[in-house]
């Protein structure tokens, strides 16, 4: 069956201000040393899976220019461009509604926009078994992250102990971010994944969902596929998109749905979540730093140091992020990775929003 | 008898990198909260005692564009350039014959352009009883600061524990900059103050003392003296002054000469010597932090923070001094401010004098 897959790039992180702005999120950042995008690296680590032009892209209207410039050679007709932020189900039942268009039915692979993963081969091979399981009856797949902490900051998927389609397992249960002693429970019993944001299955199995789960939201799809076919989707998007209520697919569909199915991913996933990811991505010198641009450091351990034109000096630091922009300059504690919203709510506040 | 000043201004302090500069010692900076440069203050510090016409400057030849436009009512004829930098003795030296085109014989106070006082009243005061004693026979006066703490980083003067002249004390001995231990040991015994570099004389005293110790000096003099007053100074002084030896007056003169008094200073003396002491000088917030310019602070405690137009935000900090510049961000722990100096040396072995 043919493979597509709808890249989803609407976020507006804040965790990497002050290089991230509401103009520019962390999916069209690099982060990593080869100087390619969040999302050019995306679209790169699925080609050998699925044609150019079967990948199609959901963001915000703002970022329009950005994709062209990032991804020249994604059809244009292949962007689906949101007038609103709706959370992921929505974005997914249009992206399926535009797919439609195209092929009565395929696979539709859904992916985030802003993680890294390190193993492409394995990532490819596990996206490959996912499509077999997803090719079978109607079942919807996710791709589940084996954890090695207990972190609070993501979903957990508790699976069934057998297995029961090759590497894939029943799920059993979808469950929120946990709290710190919850996590460490999850670890422990062995029986539950990372919600990873990956998901594979034929459009007509999601959509099946969307009818018995959504109605109005797959409503809704109908009428877009019927216009995106005949040139006015832009239009119904901007009419239908903002009505579409504002859930999450999980919580839309997943949670709710038989038939579901995880595959263990262990390419090296990375959710990218905070500047303190880049000590994972970058290689660090022998001080322990992570230095890019005009930079001189004297008696500096374990800092990442991101500089641009301006000459950065730094003396008797540790454990420090220093992002240097055009107009902003962050430092920042290790261990307060998370206050830097505080910095923004600041701006939003003094309405500052050329910071933003 | 006629009171003069000569405020030597030459220094190239790197200590205020990256405020400070080759092209922009730390005399021309401003620290404070009134917005006045440092030269400016001394300038104004001692108005009350010297009128303005009887004000010198003597600086390198580089800075003479800041003067100009930093004191536009001193006289460009009171202004000493110096060629290249020789120490104290001789910039001494030169002055004297320059303030003697003038005055056949006048008081002469020789005072830093990059110190701060706290209490000009005072200051004056202590001025006022140097000149009296100056004036008397041949006596050297030197300014000495009350030490509060075993500082390593000032020559310290011992006085013969009785007093002399008024509140003037023979001086006894000058002595180098102690190690810790022997900083200690003067604190204690009540016998030093600090040597400030800051004098009291008579013309004609000192200059007795230049022709007995440093005659080459003191005959150079005499041939500036001549071209000064005939219009060929700065010819003269581009000739003569590179062959003066480089001498600070402590070493060349005090030390080796009878007559010398000592008045303590106790109107709150700061050398400003580095970064730190922004935290003397200026008030700082409830949380600690001194800040000035386009600045957002989250969870920060105890930091010096200078932005100029970026945007600076800080996030989990505490004791680090951050100053911003058009080319160049300094970011320091305050127990390291010692190591500035090291980015300096970086900076020259790597050739990036636009930095310096």
């Amino acid at each position: 069956m043919k493979k597509t897959a709808l890249i989803m790039a609407g976020g507006r992180g804040e965790r990497f201000w002050p290089r991230s702005r509401k103009q520019l999120p962390k999916q069209f950042l690099s982060l990593t040393d080869d100087g390619k995008t969040m999302i050019q690296l995306t679209v790169e680590r699925i080609l050998p899976l699925v044609e150019q032009e079967d990948i199609y892209i959901a963001t915000n209207r703002d970022y329009l220019p950005l994709i062209r410039e990032q991804l020249p050679l994604i059809p244009e007709s292949n962007i689906l461009l949101e007038p609103v932020g709706r959370n992921t189900a929505p974005c997914i039942a249009a992206g399926a509604a535009l797919i439609r268009t195209k092929y009565e039915d395929a696979l539709m692979m859904v992916l985030p926009s802003d993680h890294l993963i390190r193993y492409n081969g394995m990532f490819q091979t596990t996206l490959k078994e996912a499509c077999e399981v997803a090719e079978k009856g109607d079942n919807l797949v996710t791709i589940g992250i084996t954890p090695d902490h207990p972190e609070t900051g993501y979903g957990y998927i508790r699976f069934a102990g057998e297995s029961a389609q090759g590497r894939a397992f029943a799920v059993d249960s979808f469950v929120e971010k946990p709290t710190l002693e919850k996590a460490k429970e999850y670890l422990a019993s062995n029986d539950y994944l990372w919600n990873s944001g990956m998901f594979v299955w034929k459009i007509s199995s999601v959509m099946k969902r969307f009818r018995e789960l959504m109605p109005e939201v797959y409503e809704g799809a109908k009428q877009l596929q019927e216009a995106f076919a005949n040139g006015s989707g832009e239009e119904t998007l901007q009419k239908i998109f903002p009505m579409f209520p504002s859930i999450s697919i999980d919580y839309g569909i997943m949670e709710k749905s038989q038939n579901i199915y995880t595959i263990p991913g262990a390419f090296g996933w990375d959710d990218v979540g905070s500047w303190l990811a880049v000590e994972r991505i970058r290689q660090s010198n022998e001080s322990g730093n992570i230095v890019s641009g005009n930079v001189i450091t004297i008696d500096t351990r374990n800092c990442i140091i991101q500089a641009q034109g301006k000459l950065i000096a730094t003396v008797g630091l540790k454990d420090l992020v220093i992002v240097d922009t055009e107009d902003a300059t962050l430092i920042c504690d290790k261990a307060s990775t998370g206050d830097i919203k505080k910095v923004l709510e600041n701006l939003r506040i003094c309405n500052r929003n050329e910071y933003l």
